[in-house]
């Protein structure tokens, strides 16, 4: 009898979504239901076995390209989480389902990337409620969410509408440039099939990303014949044709509105002091929250490099060799916005504000930024707590149990508003 | 009976050294030994072992201030030549004696290292005689030709009035700064027993290097508050600086006589391609033949360096902190001069021109600008043959057997003018 009446009650419900029942009144009607309370009750009781396997995570190591112990772990917990379809990809996202009842596939996501390269010290330090080690915030608190909401949902037995596909995903930082979504949603199994999807990272419930910050980044290498300094004195420099590039770059002009950046961050080359450099580099960064902007910035940018290049090969001998360019390029994160009066942006929204929060839109580069750029709706979404110095040897998060739970329970909110809680 | 009739002949030549033998008798006199005429021939059938060793030294790389596996290997061939007393000193210099009669002692140096990097593929690749590989040519030829000169002296039981102390010194290529020589002639133990200095580097017999050329070096170091590329857009960029200080530097006119030359050689800084950089620095070389000359460039490029910092704390947000400068010297090489018409210059020349060279004399900054600048007789010698594009990756040298044999020939016939054959 139960599953018939989940049935026809789902049906009544995803007659709603399409219509009548506004964000707001979905979210009222899953805080009415006694099994969510339940599992509200169950996430607080579930704080020592979060912040365990927080901590569990954290210390399995997870540079970027080298995901794979901490994605292998996951795996396995996804596994014993009661999921199906449990698999890694080609990419090494690892994944499984948590079967509804067949409605619009919700994709719910944390990174196991962290920024930091091999060898670093990931060993968890604890002083009182205060945990600190690198990647302890970005993204493994998102991780260790994601595993304390299957666990409520089981325990309160709550059945959703939709299919909801739980992903411990690969390269969302720097160097990965999106690898994990961009596989995701192009060419994994899941590819044509997410109809929803929502990452949770970042730390305090203050603001909903739904727009996706677009960034072009590319290896810009100058290349000459090199020499001696003093006795081939006279000849092109990469240096200097970098220079000259790096001051034309520098002199640019772009919109505050939309905002769009451009940086030149690490730079490199040549061998000794005393000769000519074969070759000189930089790693360009720009962004823009409008794609047009920034293909624009783009172009404009590639063609000071070219003018650098043929201004030093005017300057100086060409005798032994000219200056020649090299670009390529590092990282391509696509731009979009998921509309601020979308359904899953007002939906996340209501169950924000249910617990008092008042998120306000903003836009970031996150994992979200995939499924914007090829109009599925995506939003990004803090995952509570307090914690800070994400990216830096001392990133910390704070497990106090009130914020902290209050974190996961948004996070179930949003997940069972957007999936349907099926009652 | 031999060794008193030696010692005779040592004391007859001392006479002439300091009196009536020019340098041309000297050398005359020693075109007419027949001991002197089989070392000729020696060198020419010792050229395949030339190579060999060439071949050798170049394959073990020697990065500045990583030249230990080098020095290690060429101070075993020292001692398997039979030179006495060899050692290693504390700054990383390789020597060792060959013993004359106990005249003033002449140093002969090559050095070990060479500009490129740890990493730097240093296998040679050969097409016919012509042989490239980084290095091959600075100074690793004239390491091999200090062996071949050794043998051709111990096969033609060459004796000399002078000592000779052979050298394969550390520190003589940019970051060095002439370390290796500094220490040999300020603090090692033959500090104050040296009299006359040869140092045997760079490529074709047409010139030697009786002057000092002075340089002045810099690692130059823009510092500033760094932060996101993204969210702290706006704030001064140290990379954006120091791209319009290479700029303003790239523009500089500096007088072809006497020549002055700048470059900019090795770069570096940044952290990630998305974060502004906390500092950008770069190491300039600046040398003059004329001191007046080098203390004006000096002067102009600290006034261009403040200029790039004002320039950018003028254009972008100080708000978190100021572009700052730093500036290190990072070499800075005596200049100075040996006589044109020093026994040891005309003693060379006259060597030289017994080949039929004619060689002019030049400024340069190599190992012998430390003893120049101390007024210690010194020069130094090309070691002959062809080569070129030292300091680049596809340095070269050509090893066809004429050219080559003459440059090891002539190297021998200085050497043994300077220290006085005894007949």
């Amino acid at each position: 009898m139960k599953t018939i009446t989940s049935v026809f009650l789902a049906l009544v419900f995803l007659t709603n979504v399409g219509g009548a029942q506004s964000p707001d009144e979905t979210v009222e009607g899953i805080r009415q239901d006694a099994n969510y309370q339940k599992a509200l009750v169950y996430i607080e009781n579930d704080h020592s076995r979060f912040v365990e396997e927080l901590i569990e995570l954290t210390e399995i190591p997870a540079p970027p390209f080298k995901e794979e112990q901490r994605a292998q772990a996951y795996m396995e917990m996804l596994r014993q989480h009661g999921l199906t379809d449990v698999q890694m990809d080609e990419e090494g996202n690892v994944m499984g389902i948590r079967k509804g009842n067949g409605g619009p596939l919700l994709a719910v996501a944390a990174h196991l990337d962290t920024v930091f390269p091999e060898g670093t010290d990931v060993t968890v330090k604890r002083e009182g409620t205060r945990l600190s080690a690198p990647g302890i915030g970005d993204d493994t608190a998102g991780l260790a969410t994601l595993l304390s909401v299957i666990r409520a949902m089981d325990d309160a037995d709550l059945r959703t509408n939709s299919d909801i596909l739980f992903i411990g995903d690969v390269g969302e930082e720097g160097p990965g440039d999106l690898r994990g979504m961009k596989y995701l949603f192009r060419e994994g199994p899941y590819k044509d099939a997410i109809r929803m999807f929502v990452s949770v990272e970042g730390g305090r419930q203050t603001s909903i990303t739904n727009g996706a910050l677009g960034s072009k980044r590319y290896r810009v290498t100058f290349k000459g014949p090199g020499g001696h300094s003093y006795g081939a004195f006279g000849l092109v420099s990469p240096a200097f044709a970098m220079g000259n590039a790096m001051r034309k770059f520098s002199l640019l002009e772009v919109p505050e509105d939309p905002k769009t950046t451009f940086n030149v961050g690490v730079i490199g080359g040549g061998t000794s002091v005393n000769s000519i450099p074969f070759e000189s580099w930089m790693d360009v960064d720009m962004r823009s929250e409008v794609r047009d902007e920034l293909d624009e910035l783009a172009e404009t940018f590639i063609g000071l490099m070219h003018e650098a290049v043929d201004e030093e090969n005017a300057a100086r001998s060409t005798a032994q060799g000219e200056i020649e360019l090299e670009m390529t390029m590092i990282g391509d994160r696509p731009s979009g916005e998921t509309a601020e009066d979308s359904d899953i942006a007002r939906t996340a929204t209501s169950a924000f504000n249910a617990f008092g929060l008042e998120p306000v839109f903003r836009i970031s580069s996150t994992d979200a930024n995939i499924p914007i750029s090829m109009g599925i709706p995506a939003i990004t979404i803090g995952r509570g707590g307090m914690g800070g110095r994400g990216h830096s040897l001392d990133e910390w998060v704070d497990v106090e149990q009130e914020i902290t739970v209050q974190g996961v329970q948004v996070t179930l909110t949003t997940i069972l508003a957007l999936a349907g809680l099926v009652q």
